[in-house]
């Protein structure tokens, strides 16, 4: 078979690979349905990340089990199913605490940008739907594998309440699904931070309120003047950079609350400065399986469409296009059809 | 009148100051009953912090008002008060949020450490007990103004929870009244981590169920070992230094909760690291004010007995040598009748 293999900065190839087999009892192989470029996927794309060899993309999978090994009892082929990034038990203390992407024996999922893919742990990791979706459901059932689950996290561990003030930072994806999971938790006001029209504009459609467009510490004292000077009581931050973590604390009113989900790449925090701020501070790799459930059914019952964040649709074969795409921000997030 | 002053590194005098007066009719001028020396105070006295100018020293206060401005009137001439080292109004949105160490008007009060203080802010800070205590309330009553909210606070920002288990790094006074919350909140199992005995005993004495005298990596280890390799629910970082705070953040179950109270000199926390350990992180400068009128309840009720942490009682003209005692950890607390 063929998938996307990163070679090197902006070197994205789709080339031949090895199909894969089951090699533990507990894996399951999946025919996808459709995958997809991550925010994250951009970062070793752009050098960010070092690429020490050529690398199987992709962590972004929904699609029909093909096979499954001997000790897989809850999906069957034919299933349609849904998994995380992060493969987990879903018994270890961690998982049971609702934390998977800790989970004592996760193992990351990788060369999803491809017509099959091996996902370990399968009973643990994967859901799967009643029955097999119509196509019309499958980017809003693709984006449960990470982007969406992602943004409800940010939303949760920044204890968004009802009424209550929510400023998003970040309009990539996360951001913008960030905004959708705020809004679905009753949130009051949603400030969303972006400069990008199309972007904005799938925000107002999500559910914010207002739109701000400075940033650093324009969009800090934006934000400040927008709650008396306060600031909101949940940040969300969906970045990872020095600057957006800075904006989202400094957004935050004493003893209200910080989400970061963005993986942090450079990020340093000064303890004497976040001390005086008073603000509470979660994040991590969003633990998406404990809501692939909840999130399922909001979609299979047409009350979220999180799929509205694809706004480029290719077929597999042309991966470079959508990594190209993405990183010249023409697209917020390019969903592929193997 | 005398008080204390401190120059520089480990020169702490006791001389003539000027009296205060009342400056803004929302003073209120307090005669000690008792005042102490704090953790915080070593800061400068050992050199960590710089020393400018000679700067009155002590923030930890109780004793009877003398005299309020004229805009004061919660609190009258004769009232036995106690108050936070923050000055608040208690009537901005940050102290209707619960965060008066915050507020919008904070000023820091300064110059405890002698027979007269005034305390800016008089209705928004000061808390009156219903009679004038008797003498052996004090110490408790005391701790109130700093070292016990601080601890309380610690408990209740790492979320302790009835039944679950908690860690304290710092067996300073605020670390031991931290074990002594995490207790009254109904902690199953309290970890104490100190290496001095006088420190275990009272940590015990308060509610503590384990001692580990481990630290940095090896102190993680034995909480990890100790918790069957998860990490403590919350734990409740009393030091401020990168190595406590780091001990703190890797003792901790992912999802769990750590805070952090001490003032943090020099730590710096890396955004790659702390986003892959699932922590909730949150503390600051105690909102004492918030909690004071509980803890005077639970003192005058005789619950809590945070005034143990006392183990040097001195004359307030013997200001020196209550800071050296503390200073070779010969010493938990001063305490210094004026």
């Amino acid at each position: 078979m063929r998938g996307a293999v990163l070679y090197g900065p902006r070197d994205v190839r789709f080339e031949e690979v090895a199909a894969p087999a089951i090699i533990k009892p507990t894996d399951a192989i999946i025919r996808m349905s459709a995958t997809c470029v991550c925010g994250s996927d951009l970062w070793p794309y752009r050098g960010a990340n070092p690429v020490n060899q050529p690398t199987p993309m992709g962590h972004e999978y929904c699609g029909i089990v093909e096979e499954v090994g001997r000790a897989v009892t809850s999906v069957k082929p034919g299933h349609f199913v849904i998994g995380s990034f992060f493969a987990s038990d879903n018994t270890c203390p961690n998982c049971l605490a609702g934390y998977h992407s800790s989970c004592q024996h996760r193992e990351l999922v990788g060369g999803a940008q491809a017509p099959l893919l091996r996902v370990p742990l399968a009973d643990g990791t994967l859901v799967a739907t009643p029955v097999v979706p119509s196509d019309d459901l499958l980017p809003s059932l693709l984006t449960l594998s990470d982007v969406m689950g992602t943004g409800w996290f940010a939303a949760e561990a920044a204890n968004v309440q009802p009424g209550k003030t929510v400023a998003v930072v970040g309009d990539g994806a996360v951001g913008l699904l960030a905004v959708l999971s705020a809004k679905q938790m009753g949130a009051g006001r949603i400030i969303a931070m972006s400069r990008h029209e199309s972007r904005q504009k799938l925000a107002l459609e999500f559910g914010a309120t207002e739109i701000v467009t400075e940033r650093g510490d324009e969009g800090v004292a934006r934000i400040k003047e927008l709650t008396k000077d306060i600031g909101a009581d949940s940040v969300l931050e969906c970045v990872g950079t020095q600057e957006s973590m800075m904006q989202a604390i400094l957004s935050t009113r004493p003893g209200g609350s910080v989400a970061y989900v963005g993986a942090p790449h450079g990020v340093e925090l000064k303890g004497e400065e976040l001390f005086y701020t008073h603000v509470r501070l979660h994040g991590g790799p969003a633990p998406v399986r404990r809501f692939l459930p909840n999130l399922v059914e909001l979609v299979l019952k047409g009350k979220i469409n999180p799929g509205k964040v694809f706004d480029l649709t290719l077929p597999l074969d042309n991966v470079s296009e959508a990594y190209r795409a993405m990183d010249e921000r023409r697209a917020i997030k390019s969903l592929l059809h193997p």
